[in-house]
């Protein structure tokens, strides 16, 4: 089968995922292509499930062409996290981090006084 | 003016910020009436915008009456998060927690060389 450039606008498996999920003509212009190749069908699942097709659409083309693969691939982490936890999100991972942040700045600390008394208990002697 | 159960129902002021947004009806059994009160007009604006009235509710409904709460809290945060970095949203805030994470978790392992040699160079005097 030859695949022309034609052959997208009938939704032939050149379709990228997006449009396939969606169940629409891929045209040459479409603004998911790009970003959600046919190669990788499950990349728009849970983007559309959280955010929907529309809103990421919409936030896509509010968007410079040189800042959307990176919106993309933040649409994609928090789309993922938020089907992983449906109650916390990427907000969980937010949380987590900053508890994790708070003991090692609290062991920091504890290790800074610990080393001024080394530093202090050697000094009479040195 | 006295403010009737009824009243609710046909659009008064005691809609909720969700259903005065979307300019409908807020019934006795609106699900996003408990968590976006009409005290709180903005709370909705930038969760409407980034993941769809229609999502949340998906959302909502598909999770237990406890654990709502704390989902609305999470998509408020994530939502203010893509509105402030449309590019990176939550996203940008995790990868700069792990940023400040590893950081420290160098910084401990540099004190506690120190914190070692300072024991070690003190302990033939000892």
């Amino acid at each position: 089968m030859e695949e022309s450039s034609e052959g997208r606008n009938r939704g032939t498996p050149l379709a990228c995922a997006a449009c396939k999920l969606l169940r629409r003509r891929c045209m040459q212009d479409c603004l998911f292509a790009p970003y959600f190749p046919a190669s990788e069908p499950h990349k728009f699942t849970n983007v559309h499930k959280v955010f929907g097709a529309s809103n990421v659409n919409k936030m896509l083309q509010d968007l410079p062409e040189d800042q959307r693969a990176n919106t993309v691939s933040s649409l994609v982490y928090e789309a993922n996290a938020r089907v992983r936890d449906p109650v916390n999100g990427c907000v969980g991972e937010i949380t987590a981090l900053q508890s994790q942040l708070a003991d090692k700045i609290a062991e920091v600390e504890r290790l800074q006084v610990l080393l001024e008394a080394e530093k202090s208990n050697r000094s009479p002697s040195s």
